[in-house]
Protein backbone atom coordinates (compact mmCIF):
# COMPACT_ATOMS: atom_id res chain seq x y z
CA UNK A 1 0.00 0.00 0.00
CA UNK A 2 1.35 3.49 -1.00
CA UNK A 3 2.26 5.83 2.05
CA UNK A 4 1.52 9.95 1.92
CA UNK A 5 2.93 12.51 4.00
CA UNK A 6 0.62 15.02 5.58
CA UNK A 7 2.78 17.08 8.06
CA UNK A 8 0.37 18.73 10.40
CA UNK A 9 -2.68 16.94 10.30
CA UNK A 10 -5.42 17.30 12.32
CA UNK A 11 -9.13 16.47 12.80
CA UNK A 12 -10.94 13.42 10.47
CA UNK A 13 -10.15 15.14 7.35
CA UNK A 14 -6.86 15.73 5.88
CA UNK A 15 -6.05 17.48 2.42
CA UNK A 16 -2.75 16.60 0.71
CA UNK A 17 -0.67 18.28 -0.29
CA UNK A 18 -0.30 19.69 -4.62
CA UNK A 19 2.70 17.08 -5.13
CA UNK A 20 1.18 14.18 -2.91
CA UNK A 21 -2.11 14.88 -4.34
CA UNK A 22 -0.44 15.08 -8.59
CA UNK A 23 1.28 11.69 -7.46
CA UNK A 24 -1.68 10.18 -5.75
CA UNK A 25 -4.66 10.79 -8.69
CA UNK A 26 -2.49 11.83 -11.79
CA UNK A 27 0.85 9.26 -11.07
CA UNK A 28 -0.87 6.33 -8.85
CA UNK A 29 -4.46 6.81 -10.71
CA UNK A 30 -6.30 6.52 -7.30
CA UNK A 31 -9.99 8.10 -7.16
CA UNK A 32 -12.89 8.19 -4.71
CA UNK A 33 -13.07 5.78 -1.89
CA UNK A 34 -9.54 4.57 -2.81
CA UNK A 35 -7.78 3.73 0.72
CA UNK A 36 -4.63 5.22 1.40
CA UNK A 37 -2.02 5.44 4.89
CA UNK A 38 -0.82 8.78 5.59
CA UNK A 39 2.61 9.66 8.14
CA UNK A 40 2.35 12.93 9.36
CA UNK A 41 5.97 12.98 10.45
CA UNK A 42 4.85 13.72 14.06
CA UNK A 43 4.20 9.60 15.10
CA UNK A 44 0.58 9.38 13.68
CA UNK A 45 -0.19 6.99 11.21
CA UNK A 46 -3.59 7.53 9.79
CA UNK A 47 -5.65 5.14 7.41
CA UNK A 48 -8.53 6.82 5.21
CA UNK A 49 -10.04 7.13 2.07
CA UNK A 50 -10.56 9.21 -0.79
CA UNK A 51 -13.45 11.43 -0.61
CA UNK A 52 -12.25 14.23 -2.94
CA UNK A 53 -9.94 12.86 -6.13
CA UNK A 54 -8.85 16.58 -6.58
CA UNK A 55 -5.38 16.13 -8.18
CA UNK A 56 -4.15 19.75 -6.45
CA UNK A 57 -5.95 19.42 -3.36
CA UNK A 58 -6.99 15.73 -2.51
CA UNK A 59 -9.34 15.08 0.30
CA UNK A 60 -8.95 11.59 2.20
CA UNK A 61 -11.29 10.80 5.13
CA UNK A 62 -9.38 9.38 8.43
CA UNK A 63 -11.11 5.62 9.24
CA UNK A 64 -7.90 5.06 11.65
CA UNK A 65 -5.33 7.00 13.77
CA UNK A 66 -2.30 5.02 15.36
CA UNK A 67 -0.58 7.60 17.19
CA UNK A 68 3.29 6.89 18.25
CA UNK A 69 3.60 4.35 15.34
CA UNK A 70 7.14 2.59 15.65
CA UNK A 71 8.26 4.82 18.31
CA UNK A 72 11.30 3.64 19.39
CA UNK A 73 12.65 3.37 22.80
CA UNK A 74 16.07 5.47 22.30
CA UNK A 75 16.95 8.84 20.50
CA UNK A 76 20.38 8.77 17.83
CA UNK A 77 21.59 12.29 17.20
CA UNK A 78 24.62 12.13 14.79
CA UNK A 79 26.81 14.73 13.78
CA UNK A 80 28.37 14.13 10.37
CA UNK A 81 30.76 16.13 8.67
CA UNK A 82 29.72 17.20 4.86
CA UNK A 83 31.33 14.67 2.00
CA UNK A 84 32.97 16.43 -0.69
CA UNK A 85 30.97 14.08 -3.10
CA UNK A 86 27.07 15.48 -2.05
CA UNK A 87 25.83 12.57 -3.34
CA UNK A 88 27.66 10.10 -0.53
CA UNK A 89 26.01 12.60 1.97
CA UNK A 90 22.23 12.09 0.99
CA UNK A 91 23.10 8.30 0.77
CA UNK A 92 23.97 8.96 4.33
CA UNK A 93 20.78 10.92 5.17
CA UNK A 94 18.62 7.99 2.97
CA UNK A 95 20.14 4.96 4.74
CA UNK A 96 20.17 6.03 8.19
CA UNK A 97 16.74 7.74 7.94
CA UNK A 98 15.39 3.75 7.04
CA UNK A 99 17.46 2.10 9.78
CA UNK A 100 16.39 4.90 12.46
CA UNK A 101 17.68 8.41 12.92
CA UNK A 102 16.08 11.20 15.06
CA UNK A 103 18.26 14.17 14.61
CA UNK A 104 21.64 14.73 12.03
CA UNK A 105 23.60 17.91 11.90
CA UNK A 106 26.00 18.60 9.38
CA UNK A 107 29.14 19.13 11.59
CA UNK A 108 31.33 21.68 10.39
CA UNK A 109 35.23 20.09 11.39
CA UNK A 110 38.77 22.30 10.60
CA UNK A 111 39.71 19.58 7.88
CA UNK A 112 35.54 19.24 6.45
CA UNK A 113 34.50 20.30 2.55
CA UNK A 114 33.33 23.60 2.07
CA UNK A 115 30.59 21.81 0.65
CA UNK A 116 26.73 22.63 2.09
CA UNK A 117 23.74 20.69 2.13
CA UNK A 118 21.43 21.20 -0.58
CA UNK A 119 18.43 21.26 2.13
CA UNK A 120 16.02 20.96 -0.31
CA UNK A 121 17.06 17.65 -1.56
CA UNK A 122 17.70 16.49 1.93
CA UNK A 123 14.18 17.25 2.79
CA UNK A 124 12.79 15.23 0.20
CA UNK A 125 15.24 12.68 0.62
CA UNK A 126 13.96 12.47 4.29
CA UNK A 127 10.42 12.59 3.27
CA UNK A 128 11.14 10.00 0.61
CA UNK A 129 12.95 7.65 3.31
CA UNK A 130 10.51 7.98 6.09
CA UNK A 131 7.24 6.81 3.37
CA UNK A 132 9.53 4.23 1.95
CA UNK A 133 10.02 2.57 5.29
CA UNK A 134 6.80 3.64 6.63
CA UNK A 135 8.25 5.58 10.07
CA UNK A 136 5.37 7.64 11.18
CA UNK A 137 8.41 10.16 12.79
CA UNK A 138 10.49 12.10 10.25
CA UNK A 139 13.50 13.08 11.41
CA UNK A 140 14.72 16.38 12.13
CA UNK A 141 17.85 17.77 9.58
CA UNK A 142 19.16 20.63 11.57
CA UNK A 143 21.44 23.71 10.30
CA UNK A 144 25.33 22.93 10.11
CA UNK A 145 26.89 23.09 13.27
CA UNK A 146 30.70 24.22 14.08
CA UNK A 147 32.31 21.89 15.84
CA UNK A 148 32.72 23.27 19.05
CA UNK A 149 29.32 25.19 19.10
CA UNK A 150 27.99 21.03 19.01
CA UNK A 151 30.09 19.88 21.47
CA UNK A 152 28.67 22.70 23.62
CA UNK A 153 25.54 22.49 22.87
CA UNK A 154 24.61 18.44 22.78
CA UNK A 155 25.92 16.66 26.16
CA UNK A 156 23.18 14.75 27.11
CA UNK A 157 22.66 10.84 26.65
CA UNK A 158 25.36 8.49 25.74
CA UNK A 159 28.27 10.88 23.71
CA UNK A 160 30.88 9.37 21.23
CA UNK A 161 33.16 10.23 18.90
CA UNK A 162 34.14 7.89 16.60
CA UNK A 163 38.05 8.25 15.08
CA UNK A 164 41.18 6.75 13.63
CA UNK A 165 43.40 8.04 15.38
CA UNK A 166 46.15 5.83 17.67
CA UNK A 167 46.95 8.53 19.97
CA UNK A 168 43.45 7.91 21.56
CA UNK A 169 42.20 4.94 23.54
CA UNK A 170 39.15 4.29 21.80
CA UNK A 171 36.23 1.57 22.83
CA UNK A 172 33.48 -0.44 20.68
CA UNK A 173 30.28 1.17 20.87
CA UNK A 174 28.63 -1.87 22.49
CA UNK A 175 31.05 -1.42 25.77
CA UNK A 176 29.93 1.94 26.42
CA UNK A 177 26.19 2.41 24.88
CA UNK A 178 23.51 0.10 26.10
CA UNK A 179 19.88 -0.52 25.00
CA UNK A 180 17.40 2.18 25.31
CA UNK A 181 19.87 4.97 25.76
CA UNK A 182 19.89 8.02 24.17
CA UNK A 183 23.38 8.83 21.59
CA UNK A 184 24.91 11.50 20.07
CA UNK A 185 27.65 9.83 17.79
CA UNK A 186 30.16 12.61 16.08
CA UNK A 187 31.58 11.60 12.31
CA UNK A 188 34.22 13.12 11.23
CA UNK A 189 35.38 13.97 7.98
CA UNK A 190 37.37 12.46 5.16
CA UNK A 191 40.76 13.62 6.47
CA UNK A 192 39.77 12.59 10.65
CA UNK A 193 38.79 14.79 13.39
CA UNK A 194 42.13 16.55 14.31
CA UNK A 195 44.03 15.74 17.61
CA UNK A 196 42.48 19.61 19.17
CA UNK A 197 38.86 18.31 18.18
CA UNK A 198 39.20 14.76 20.03
CA UNK A 199 40.91 16.50 22.98
CA UNK A 200 38.11 18.85 22.92
CA UNK A 201 35.20 16.79 22.67
CA UNK A 202 36.35 14.44 25.53
CA UNK A 203 36.37 17.53 27.67
CA UNK A 204 32.88 18.30 26.66
CA UNK A 205 32.10 14.42 27.99
CA UNK A 206 32.28 12.28 24.40
CA UNK A 207 33.95 8.75 24.74
CA UNK A 208 36.69 8.06 21.73
CA UNK A 209 34.86 4.89 20.07
CA UNK A 210 35.80 2.70 16.84
CA UNK A 211 34.01 1.36 14.45
CA UNK A 212 36.14 -2.02 13.71
CA UNK A 213 38.75 -2.46 11.88
CA UNK A 214 37.40 -1.83 8.92
CA UNK A 215 38.85 1.39 7.04
CA UNK A 216 35.42 3.26 6.46
CA UNK A 217 34.49 6.34 4.21
CA UNK A 218 32.48 9.21 6.05
CA UNK A 219 29.12 8.07 4.99
CA UNK A 220 29.49 4.43 5.26
CA UNK A 221 31.07 5.73 9.11
CA UNK A 222 27.85 7.27 9.80
CA UNK A 223 25.54 3.96 8.20
CA UNK A 224 27.82 1.78 10.88
CA UNK A 225 27.38 3.80 13.61
CA UNK A 226 23.73 4.15 13.11
CA UNK A 227 23.22 0.66 12.55
CA UNK A 228 25.40 -0.33 15.61
CA UNK A 229 23.34 1.68 17.91
CA UNK A 230 20.23 0.19 16.22
CA UNK A 231 21.31 -3.54 16.22
CA UNK A 232 22.43 -2.85 20.05
CA UNK A 233 18.59 -1.84 20.22
CA UNK A 234 16.71 -5.17 18.62
CA UNK B 1 49.32 7.52 0.78
CA UNK B 2 47.42 6.41 -2.50
CA UNK B 3 47.37 2.61 -2.55
CA UNK B 4 47.31 0.60 -6.01
CA UNK B 5 45.84 -2.30 -7.40
CA UNK B 6 48.31 -4.94 -9.15
CA UNK B 7 46.48 -8.42 -9.17
CA UNK B 8 48.68 -11.57 -9.44
CA UNK B 9 51.65 -9.89 -8.25
CA UNK B 10 54.86 -11.98 -7.46
CA UNK B 11 59.11 -11.74 -7.53
CA UNK B 12 60.16 -8.19 -6.62
CA UNK B 13 59.34 -6.11 -9.23
CA UNK B 14 56.09 -5.57 -10.16
CA UNK B 15 54.22 -3.93 -13.52
CA UNK B 16 51.16 -1.59 -13.13
CA UNK B 17 48.26 -2.11 -15.41
CA UNK B 18 47.86 0.37 -18.40
CA UNK B 19 44.90 1.97 -15.92
CA UNK B 20 47.22 1.95 -12.65
CA UNK B 21 50.11 3.00 -14.78
CA UNK B 22 48.06 6.42 -16.03
CA UNK B 23 46.99 7.31 -13.32
CA UNK B 24 49.94 7.33 -11.10
CA UNK B 25 52.13 9.05 -13.01
CA UNK B 26 50.02 11.25 -15.24
CA UNK B 27 47.13 11.87 -13.06
CA UNK B 28 48.89 11.62 -9.18
CA UNK B 29 52.15 13.21 -11.34
CA UNK B 30 54.19 10.47 -8.79
CA UNK B 31 57.83 9.72 -10.80
CA UNK B 32 61.10 7.78 -10.42
CA UNK B 33 61.48 6.97 -6.47
CA UNK B 34 57.96 7.84 -5.47
CA UNK B 35 57.10 5.34 -2.66
CA UNK B 36 53.72 3.42 -3.15
CA UNK B 37 51.77 0.78 -1.69
CA UNK B 38 49.97 -2.03 -3.36
CA UNK B 39 47.47 -4.59 -2.82
CA UNK B 40 47.21 -8.05 -5.02
CA UNK B 41 43.45 -8.67 -4.20
CA UNK B 42 44.93 -12.19 -2.55
CA UNK B 43 46.10 -11.22 0.70
CA UNK B 44 49.44 -8.99 -0.16
CA UNK B 45 50.05 -5.37 0.72
CA UNK B 46 53.24 -4.44 -0.92
CA UNK B 47 55.06 -1.08 -0.24
CA UNK B 48 57.53 0.11 -2.78
CA UNK B 49 59.07 2.43 -5.22
CA UNK B 50 58.88 3.43 -8.81
CA UNK B 51 61.62 2.83 -10.42
CA UNK B 52 60.21 3.42 -14.39
CA UNK B 53 57.51 6.17 -14.23
CA UNK B 54 56.25 4.28 -17.68
CA UNK B 55 52.89 6.06 -18.10
CA UNK B 56 51.84 2.66 -19.71
CA UNK B 57 53.64 -0.11 -17.92
CA UNK B 58 54.88 1.84 -14.54
CA UNK B 59 57.65 -0.42 -12.77
CA UNK B 60 57.80 -0.63 -8.88
CA UNK B 61 60.47 -2.52 -7.29
CA UNK B 62 58.67 -3.88 -4.19
CA UNK B 63 60.84 -3.06 -0.57
CA UNK B 64 58.04 -4.93 1.71
CA UNK B 65 55.71 -7.22 1.88
CA UNK B 66 53.44 -8.54 4.33
CA UNK B 67 51.22 -11.33 3.60
CA UNK B 68 47.66 -11.80 5.14
CA UNK B 69 47.21 -8.11 5.64
CA UNK B 70 44.11 -7.54 7.16
CA UNK B 71 42.73 -11.24 6.99
CA UNK B 72 39.46 -11.85 9.09
CA UNK B 73 38.53 -14.70 11.17
CA UNK B 74 35.32 -15.32 9.61
CA UNK B 75 34.12 -15.53 6.09
CA UNK B 76 30.48 -13.80 4.93
CA UNK B 77 28.91 -14.88 1.90
CA UNK B 78 25.57 -12.77 0.88
CA UNK B 79 23.50 -13.91 -2.11
CA UNK B 80 21.35 -10.39 -2.49
CA UNK B 81 18.53 -10.24 -5.01
CA UNK B 82 19.17 -7.39 -8.01
CA UNK B 83 17.15 -4.40 -7.83
CA UNK B 84 15.34 -2.58 -10.50
CA UNK B 85 17.98 0.49 -9.90
CA UNK B 86 21.19 -0.73 -10.68
CA UNK B 87 23.23 2.17 -8.71
CA UNK B 88 21.54 0.60 -5.98
CA UNK B 89 23.04 -2.79 -6.92
CA UNK B 90 26.21 -1.00 -6.64
CA UNK B 91 26.13 1.13 -4.13
CA UNK B 92 25.40 -2.23 -1.97
CA UNK B 93 28.42 -3.33 -3.60
CA UNK B 94 30.91 -1.02 -2.50
CA UNK B 95 29.43 -0.34 1.20
CA UNK B 96 29.49 -4.54 1.84
CA UNK B 97 33.10 -4.65 0.31
CA UNK B 98 34.40 -1.35 2.34
CA UNK B 99 33.08 -3.07 5.64
CA UNK B 100 34.01 -6.07 4.91
CA UNK B 101 32.45 -9.69 2.91
CA UNK B 102 34.00 -12.10 0.47
CA UNK B 103 31.43 -13.17 -1.55
CA UNK B 104 28.60 -11.71 -2.92
CA UNK B 105 26.21 -13.43 -5.61
CA UNK B 106 23.65 -11.96 -7.24
CA UNK B 107 20.41 -14.38 -5.82
CA UNK B 108 17.66 -14.82 -9.20
CA UNK B 109 14.13 -15.53 -6.52
CA UNK B 110 10.51 -15.62 -7.85
CA UNK B 111 10.30 -11.77 -7.23
CA UNK B 112 13.71 -10.86 -8.59
CA UNK B 113 13.91 -7.83 -10.93
CA UNK B 114 15.37 -8.66 -14.28
CA UNK B 115 18.20 -6.68 -14.11
CA UNK B 116 21.54 -8.15 -14.72
CA UNK B 117 24.45 -6.65 -13.27
CA UNK B 118 26.66 -5.12 -14.97
CA UNK B 119 29.77 -7.50 -14.58
CA UNK B 120 32.38 -4.81 -15.97
CA UNK B 121 31.03 -1.79 -13.80
CA UNK B 122 30.79 -4.26 -10.75
CA UNK B 123 34.75 -4.85 -10.94
CA UNK B 124 35.91 -1.75 -11.36
CA UNK B 125 33.79 -0.71 -7.39
CA UNK B 126 34.66 -3.50 -6.11
CA UNK B 127 38.58 -2.98 -7.22
CA UNK B 128 38.03 0.79 -6.12
CA UNK B 129 36.03 0.17 -2.72
CA UNK B 130 39.41 -2.54 -1.51
CA UNK B 131 41.89 -0.20 -2.79
CA UNK B 132 40.02 2.73 -0.74
CA UNK B 133 39.42 0.50 2.30
CA UNK B 134 42.58 -0.70 1.92
CA UNK B 135 41.66 -4.65 1.45
CA UNK B 136 44.12 -6.94 0.41
CA UNK B 137 41.50 -9.63 0.02
CA UNK B 138 39.55 -9.26 -3.44
CA UNK B 139 35.95 -10.25 -2.66
CA UNK B 140 34.55 -12.33 -5.41
CA UNK B 141 31.30 -11.59 -7.31
CA UNK B 142 30.25 -14.58 -8.30
CA UNK B 143 27.52 -15.44 -11.52
CA UNK B 144 23.86 -15.16 -10.52
CA UNK B 145 22.35 -18.18 -8.72
CA UNK B 146 18.69 -19.26 -8.95
CA UNK B 147 17.28 -19.50 -5.72
CA UNK B 148 17.28 -23.38 -5.66
CA UNK B 149 20.52 -23.62 -6.90
CA UNK B 150 21.81 -21.25 -4.52
CA UNK B 151 20.76 -22.78 -1.48
CA UNK B 152 21.19 -26.18 -3.23
CA UNK B 153 24.82 -25.56 -2.93
CA UNK B 154 26.11 -23.04 -0.71
CA UNK B 155 25.07 -25.00 2.84
CA UNK B 156 28.39 -24.98 4.80
CA UNK B 157 28.42 -21.91 7.85
CA UNK B 158 26.29 -20.36 9.67
CA UNK B 159 23.01 -20.04 6.75
CA UNK B 160 20.46 -17.72 7.36
CA UNK B 161 17.45 -16.31 5.44
CA UNK B 162 16.09 -12.52 6.51
CA UNK B 163 12.64 -11.79 5.61
CA UNK B 164 9.82 -10.33 6.33
CA UNK B 165 6.81 -12.90 6.47
CA UNK B 166 4.93 -13.09 9.53
CA UNK B 167 4.21 -16.98 8.78
CA UNK B 168 7.73 -18.19 10.13
CA UNK B 169 9.44 -17.22 13.06
CA UNK B 170 12.77 -15.31 12.90
CA UNK B 171 15.31 -14.54 15.24
CA UNK B 172 17.59 -11.94 15.36
CA UNK B 173 20.79 -12.70 13.88
CA UNK B 174 23.41 -12.92 17.19
CA UNK B 175 21.25 -15.38 18.60
CA UNK B 176 22.14 -17.90 15.72
CA UNK B 177 25.06 -16.34 14.46
CA UNK B 178 28.71 -15.92 16.90
CA UNK B 179 32.12 -14.77 16.46
CA UNK B 180 34.51 -16.36 14.16
CA UNK B 181 32.47 -18.70 12.65
CA UNK B 182 31.66 -18.59 8.40
CA UNK B 183 28.18 -17.15 7.39
CA UNK B 184 25.62 -17.00 4.42
CA UNK B 185 22.94 -14.77 4.47
CA UNK B 186 20.32 -14.50 1.80
CA UNK B 187 18.75 -11.03 1.21
CA UNK B 188 15.35 -10.93 -1.07
CA UNK B 189 14.00 -8.81 -3.53
CA UNK B 190 11.75 -5.56 -2.63
CA UNK B 191 8.38 -8.26 -2.73
CA UNK B 192 10.26 -10.17 -0.12
CA UNK B 193 11.11 -14.19 -0.96
CA UNK B 194 7.71 -16.23 -1.43
CA UNK B 195 6.67 -18.66 1.11
CA UNK B 196 7.93 -21.50 -1.00
CA UNK B 197 11.52 -20.32 -0.97
CA UNK B 198 11.52 -19.83 2.88
CA UNK B 199 10.50 -23.27 2.98
CA UNK B 200 13.01 -24.45 0.86
CA UNK B 201 15.96 -22.77 2.35
CA UNK B 202 14.53 -23.81 5.74
CA UNK B 203 14.63 -27.21 4.46
CA UNK B 204 18.31 -26.71 3.06
CA UNK B 205 19.29 -25.72 6.95
CA UNK B 206 18.77 -22.20 6.54
CA UNK B 207 17.67 -20.25 9.66
CA UNK B 208 14.66 -17.45 9.22
CA UNK B 209 16.41 -14.34 10.69
CA UNK B 210 15.02 -10.97 11.14
CA UNK B 211 16.80 -7.31 10.99
CA UNK B 212 14.85 -5.14 13.52
CA UNK B 213 11.97 -3.24 13.59
CA UNK B 214 12.55 -1.06 10.30
CA UNK B 215 11.36 -1.92 6.95
CA UNK B 216 14.33 -1.67 4.98
CA UNK B 217 14.83 -1.60 1.09
CA UNK B 218 17.13 -4.53 -0.59
CA UNK B 219 20.25 -2.87 -0.36
CA UNK B 220 19.70 -1.47 2.65
CA UNK B 221 18.96 -4.97 4.20
CA UNK B 222 22.24 -6.08 2.28
CA UNK B 223 23.92 -3.54 4.07
CA UNK B 224 22.68 -3.73 8.04
CA UNK B 225 23.34 -8.26 7.49
CA UNK B 226 27.05 -7.18 6.15
CA UNK B 227 27.79 -4.75 9.24
CA UNK B 228 25.12 -7.00 11.54
CA UNK B 229 27.97 -9.79 10.91
CA UNK B 230 30.69 -7.53 11.26
CA UNK B 231 29.66 -6.19 14.55
CA UNK B 232 29.48 -9.43 16.38
CA UNK B 233 32.93 -10.07 15.03
CA UNK B 234 34.99 -6.67 16.33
Amino acid sequence: MHIFYAPESSGNTITLSETESRHCIRVLRMTTGSVIKLIDGSGNLYTGYISDPDPLRCKIIVTKTITGFGKRNYRLHIGISPIKNRERFEWFLEKSVEIGIDIITPLICHRSEKNPINESRAGNIIISAIKQSVKAYKPELTKPYLFDEFTDTFNSGVCMITHCSKAFERTKIDSVYSRGRNAVILIGPEGDFTDEEIIRAIERGYIPVHLGESRLRTETAGIAACHSVYFINQ
